[in-house]
């Protein structure tokens, strides 16, 4: 079961993103958590708060972008409930999934020696890439049933503090290589703009909802970035950056 | 499953209720639809859109409230995801129940001849009860456990037009006996407010959440208040209102 909200000034911007599009990602965020623990998606709810003055037809958008986001993933949407109100809108998604046949994977069971990678290139989602990810339910399938994955997270809040959620849980640290961090060429388009190096915009910038996981084998799937070690703390090999967790603030 | 979202400004009233209240009546609106459907809670999460501004304190009073009035039904709030935004206060929970040895009760199985009952009085909610009250889940469950329930709904839009929901489901028609409907004493202190008779109150003013169903026999709890017709049409014999089923359009 997963549970997410989407918030307008928040998670999309209504003045600038289509209700299809919004709805959409609203579905995307919770398949993702899905994908985190490997879970198959199988029937979703929403519940939508919507602004006075925006119309019915503004509303079927928002719930065609929904269901058509969970038919990708053959999760039906099987229920809504929209209320007029005097506040921006709100959507909220529940997921039921099930384990079918794969153990779900926890944020809690990385080891040291452990191999620690991601499933795509990171940072810059901000240019738009937060509103059309593609949620990786599949990719966690196929790395779930290798049965070498130890611990597993989808990146929402940032490579930097989702990586501090499996240390936290798992109580390891990690020897990263900020270097092999597959860089998204967003992230360097938004790097010219910031002035900010691209690193920092893959280790901080949140919403890439690509898969961060750690593996006690090499895995079928996934770019390494590091090795699990006994201690505490997230210690960058290649010397350059401090990791220090800012991540994202989840602000547009 | 149910799922409901309750919102500022519409279901309760931030700047009058207390978080503790509020949350309560979050997890009891979804208890009153698992009621309406005689199905057995079991396990909640919830997701809570938190005006900029509110702080932790104000939050856990929140899921205080969520929690313990889902534990009234042994109905455990397992998780919870809070997030902090520019717009009002909202709080989404969704509600996972078992059928448990009874089958769920729907809007659709009302048939001529039966009888037409409602658990409590109503009207005048808005005097406090619509945050206070207690969802039927109990009584539904003694009724489904009867085998003589045909159809039932939670009364929260009002009775006229929850009434509706009925005929419209069920492709039927009701003899109201409005004399018979058991008036709250709210709906009198109301009327004299209002200068409007207690019974249009009771008739309309909505989230009452009792349950109002339809029995082929005398079931063991209950006020009846009416008779199902093949018609269409809902009629009131006893003459005192034209049922325009108006009822109540959740806005404080």
């Amino acid at each position: 079961m997963t549970w997410r909200s989407v918030l307008d000034g928040v998670h999309f911007d209504s003045s600038q993103h289509s209700p299809h599009d919004i709805g959409r990602k609203a579905m995307n965020r919770n398949l993702s958590d899905c994908a985190a623990m490997a879970c198959l998606p199988v029937a979703a709810v929403a519940t939508v708060a919507l602004p006075h003055g925006r119309g019915i037809e503004y509303a079927k958008q928002l719930y065609v972008g929904m269901r058509a986001a969970g038919e990708a993933f053959d999760c039906r949407l099987v229920g809504g409930d929209t209320g007029s109100w005097p506040g921006p809108l709100a959507l909220t998604v529940t997921i039921l999934g099930r384990a079918d046949g794969v153990e779900p994977i926890r944020r809690s069971g990385a080891m040291a020696g452990d191999g620690i990678y991601v499933t795509g290139a990171l940072g810059g989602s901000l240019l738009g890439r937060h509103m059309s990810f593609t949620p990786r339910v599949h990719e966690a399938r196929t790395l779930a049933r290798s049965s070498i994955i130890t611990a597993m997270i989808d990146l929402s809040d940032g490579l930097s503090r989702d990586l501090r959620h499996i240390c936290h849980e798992s109580g390891i640290g990690v020897r990263l290589s900020s270097r092999s961090i597959p860089i998204h060429h967003d992230a360097i388009t938004l790097s010219r703009r910031s002035g900010k190096p691209a690193i920092e915009h893959a280790l901080h910038d949140g919403e890439d909802y690509e898969l961060l996981f750690t593996a006690s084998a090499p895995p079928p799937i996934g770019q390494r970035i590091g090795t699990i070690t006994a201690g505490r703390d997230i210690v960058d090999i290649d010397g350059q950056t401090s990791l220090d967790a800012r991540g994202w603030e989840h602000t547009l």
